[in-house]
C-alpha cells in the first residue's frame, strides 16, 4: 500500500476542510457540536458494538487490564463524550477576537485578530474518547483535525468519526474538517509530520518514545510534553500541616498522571519536624519511598535514592525524597532534573513565593497548591487538548485559545511607506 | 575539527547565560544595552578596522556591490546600531507581566506570567548590524542569544560580539548570554537545530534555501518566513486614485524587500478604468509588467504572465498583473499562490473589507494601506527580529513580546485536586 500517498491525500482533504470550517460562524459551529453530542448518544449501541470488536482483539492479544479499561466504551463513557462536546459548544469562540487595536502616528489602526491555525494533527493513544474531545476543540477553534488514534481502537474510532463526519457534511461543510487516518500501519504516523505547508501543527499524546519519534521526524511545529517529573518543595516557612496534605494529594490522589509529584524536596531546617509524620502517612497509603542520605538520617527505613531516579516519571506510588539546604538548592534541583511540567512551593514567605514563581521555568508553577491542579478544567480553560512543556506558542494546558493564533490587521485610509 | 562538539559547548554556555539573564532586572538590562551602545560608538575605529578585513576578502572573492554594501560598517552605521540598542532599552520590558489572573471556584488564583524563552539561535546573512540588533532584543526579553552570522562578516561580527560580551561580563552576568559561533564552516549552522533541550528557538534569516535547510533539520521550533509573495487587490469599490498610489508604493518604494507587492489583482469591473493609468505610472518607473490574457486586452504591451510567475518573489521591478472576476476570485488566488506574508485590499466597501480581513490567512492583512508597512517599527513594536509567516507562536513582525512566552502561575492557600 502507498502509505505516503494515502496520508497526503487525507491531509489535502483536511486542508480543504480547514478553509471551510475557518469561515463558519460561532452559532453554526455550536450547532454542529450539539448535534454531534446528541447523535453519539442516540447511536450508542452502534458505538458499543464497534468497540466490542476492538476489545475482543485486545483480549486475544493479551493487553493489560488497564489498557483494555481505557479502550472500553460504555453508555456512561458515551454520555461523558457527549457532555464534553456540549461543554465546548458552551465556551466562548476565540476566533475573530481583535486585540491591541491602536492608532499609529500615520493614522492607520494596527491590531491583532485571533484566527484558526488551520490543519491540526492529533496523534493519540487508544482512548476513543479523545476522538470526540479533540474534534470538538479543533472545530470550535475553526480548525480541521486529522485524527490518528492508537490502532487497538480502530473500530471504535471509525464508528465515532463516521458519526462526526456525517454531521459536518449535513451542515454543508467539507467533511475533510474531520479527517481520520484509518490504516493501522505505524508508518502512517510518521508521514504526517512531513507534510509542511499542509499540516500546520501536530499534537502527539502518549508514550515518551512515540512523542520523541514524532518530534524528531517533524518539519511541522509540535506541541507536547515528554513527561511530568513534578516537584513539591516544602520551605522552612511552610505551614507544615498544609504542606503535608498538598504533598499527599500531589503523590497519592492519582499517581498515574503527568502532574503527580515524583520528587518531594524538603528544606533541611524543617526536615526533622516534617518528615516523620509525612513518611508515615505515605507508608500507610502504600507509597514506596526513596530517600537521600540526609533524609535517611531521619528515617532509615526509606530505600536509597539513586541520582538517576530523580529523572524518573514513576507514574506509580513511588516517591523520591530529598532534603535540600534551602530554596536555591531546591530550584537548582528542579532546573536540573525536572521536566518543566508542574512544580510547587509550600511557604508562607511572600518574597520566596514570588521568587519561586518567577524563577522556576515550568509550564505551571504553584504556590501553596497541589501540582495535580495543572489541568485545563481546573485552570478554567473549559477543556484541554493536552499539556505543553514547550517554550513557544503554549505552555501548560492547551485550551481553545491555544488552538488559534494572532495575525496582524491594518485599517488604513491610504497609508504608504515613506522610509526604510 | 569537532564541529558538533564545538557547537554543543557553545550552546551549553548559552544555556548557563540564559539562566543568568532571565533573572536580571529591567533596569540592569537597560543599563547593559545603553553601555553597549556607548561602547560601540567609542570603539568605532576598531570595528571599522575589523570590517576592512571582511571587505578585502569579499572584494577578492568578487562579491556583488550590493552584498559588499550590506557588509560595510562605517561611522553612520555604527551610530545606527547604537541608536537601535538605545531604542530597545527604552521599550517596556515584557518579562514578568501577569495577565488574566482570575479566581477559580476553589479559591485559587490562576494567571499567566510572561517569561523569557531561554536560548534563541539567530542564523543570519552577512549584515553586521544584525549582530547588535538581535543581541539587544534577545537580552531585553531575558534570553540568551547564539549568533551565527554569514561567514563573510566574521571579522566584523567577532569585533562587535567581543564588545557586547565584555559588557555583559562587566555587569556580573555569565557571558554565555551572548554566544557567537565563530567558525565559518556551514556544518556549524546545521548542528544548532539538533540541540533540543538546550536551544529553545531558532530564527533563521536570509535566503529561502538556507531557511528550508534549517527547518528540515530542526528538532527545535523555528520561526521564519521563506519568502514574501505579496498581493494588492483593487476592488471595484476602491477609490481608484488611492489604489494607484498604494499599488505604486507597494511595488516601487523598495522592491527588494519581502513585503513588496509581486502580483496586483484587479477587479474586472474597474480594470478598464484603472489599468491604463496605473500601467503608465509603473512603466515610467521602469517596472516590467507581466499581464494575464484579460489584462492584455486592455494593454497589449505587457509581457505574458505564466502560471509559475505567480509563485515568484521577484524582489525587483517586475510585477504580475491579473484581472479577477471579483473578491472571491482574488482571495482564491492569494490562498493558492501567496506566501501568507502581506496582502492588501483597496476598497470603500465595509463588508468586503471585513471579509478580506477575516478570510485572508496572512501574517498581516491590510485594508487601504501599502503592504510595505508590514514592519515592527511601522506597527509600533519598537523593533523587530524578523517576520514570521508561521502559524504558531508569532505571525507577522516579531518584537520583544514574541521573544517571550506565557507560563501558568497559581497562588493557592492549600488547594487540592479532589476529582478526575
Amino acid at each position: 500500500m502507498d502509505i505516503k500517498g494515502y496520508v497526503l491525500k487525507k491531509a489535502t482533504e483536511a486542508k480543504e476542510g480547514a478553509r471551510a470550517i475557518a469561515k463558519v460562524s460561532s452559532g453554526q459551529k455550536n450547532n454542529i457540536l450539539i448535534k454531534m453530542a446528541e447523535t453519539l448518544e442516540t447511536k450508542s449501541r452502534e458505538l458499543i458494538e464497534a468497540n466490542k470488536k476492538d476489545i475482543a482483539v485486545a483480549q486475544k492479544k493479551g493487553l493489560s487490564k488497564a489498557l483494555i479499561d481505557r479502550l472500553t466504551i460504555n453508555e456512561k463513557r458515551i454520555q461523558e463524550m457527549a457532555q464534553g462536546l456540549l461543554e465546548v459548544a458552551a465556551l466562548p469562540d476565540p476566533v475573530g477576537e481583535i486585540t491591541k487595536m491602536r492608532q499609529r502616528p500615520n493614522g492607520m489602526l494596527v491590531g491583532r485578530m485571533r484566527v484558526p491555525i488551520g490543519v491540526i494533527g492529533i496523534i493519540y493513544e487508544s482512548r476513543p474518547n479523545v476522538t470526540a474531545d479533540a474534534t470538538g476543540l479543533c472545530l470550535k477553534a475553526g480548525n480541521a483535525v486529522i485524527l490518528r488514534g492508537g490502532s487497538e481502537a480502530i473500530n471504535s474510532n471509525k464508528a465515532i468519526v463516521n458519526i462526526l463526519r456525517t454531521i459536518v457534511r449535513e451542515h454543508g461543510i467539507h467533511e475533510g474538517a474531520v479527517t481520520f487516518i484509518d490504516i493501522p500501519e505505524r508508518e502512517a504516523i510518521m508521514e504526517m509530520p512531513k507534510l509542511e505547508g499542509i499540516v500546520d501543527l501536530i499534537i502527539p499524546r502518549g508514550g515518551e518514545g512515540l512523542i520523541r519519534a514524532v518530534t524528531e521526524n517533524s518539519r511541522i511545529p509540535v506541541l507536547k510534553h515528554y513527561k511530568g517529573v513534578c516537584h513539591v518543595f516544602v520551605d522552612r516557612d511552610a505551614d507544615l500541616k498544609m504542606a503535608e496534605y498538598i504533598c499527599f494529594n500531589a503523590k497519592v490522589q492519582r499517581p498515574g498522571t503527568c502532574n503527580a509529584m515524583e520528587t518531594m524536596l524538603v528544606d533541611k531546617a524543617i526536615a526533622k519536624d516534617f518528615l516523620p509524620k509525612m513518611i508515615k502517612r505515605f507508608k500507610d497509603a502504600g507509597v514506596t519511598l526513596k530517600g537521600c542520605a540526609e533524609g535517611k538520617k531521619i528515617d532509615a527505613s526509606m530505600e536509597d535514592v539513586k541520582e538517576k531516579d530523580f529523572y524518573n516519571e514513576y507514574l506509580d506510588l513511588i516517591l523520591n525524597v530529598k532534603v535540600v539546604k534551602n530554596m536555591d538548592d531546591a530550584m537548582n534541583h528542579i532546573a536540573k532534573y525536572g521536566s518543566a511540567h508542574s512544580d510547587a512551593i509550600v511557604t508562607m514567605n511572600h518574597e520566596k513565593a514570588m521568587r519561586f514563581l518567577r524563577e522556576v521555568d515550568s509550564s505551571a508553577v504553584f504556590v501553596n497548591a497541589s501540582t495535580r491542579l495543572n489541568d485545563g478544567y481546573q485552570f478554567g480553560l473549559g477543556a484541554e487538548i493536552g499539556i505543553s512543556t514547550d517554550k513557544i506558542h503554549a505552555r501548560g494546558p492547551m485550551g481553545l485559545e491555544e488552538l488559534t493564533c494572532l495575525k496582524f490587521i491594518v485599517l488604513g485610509n491610504g497609508q504608504l511607506r515613506d522610509s526604510g
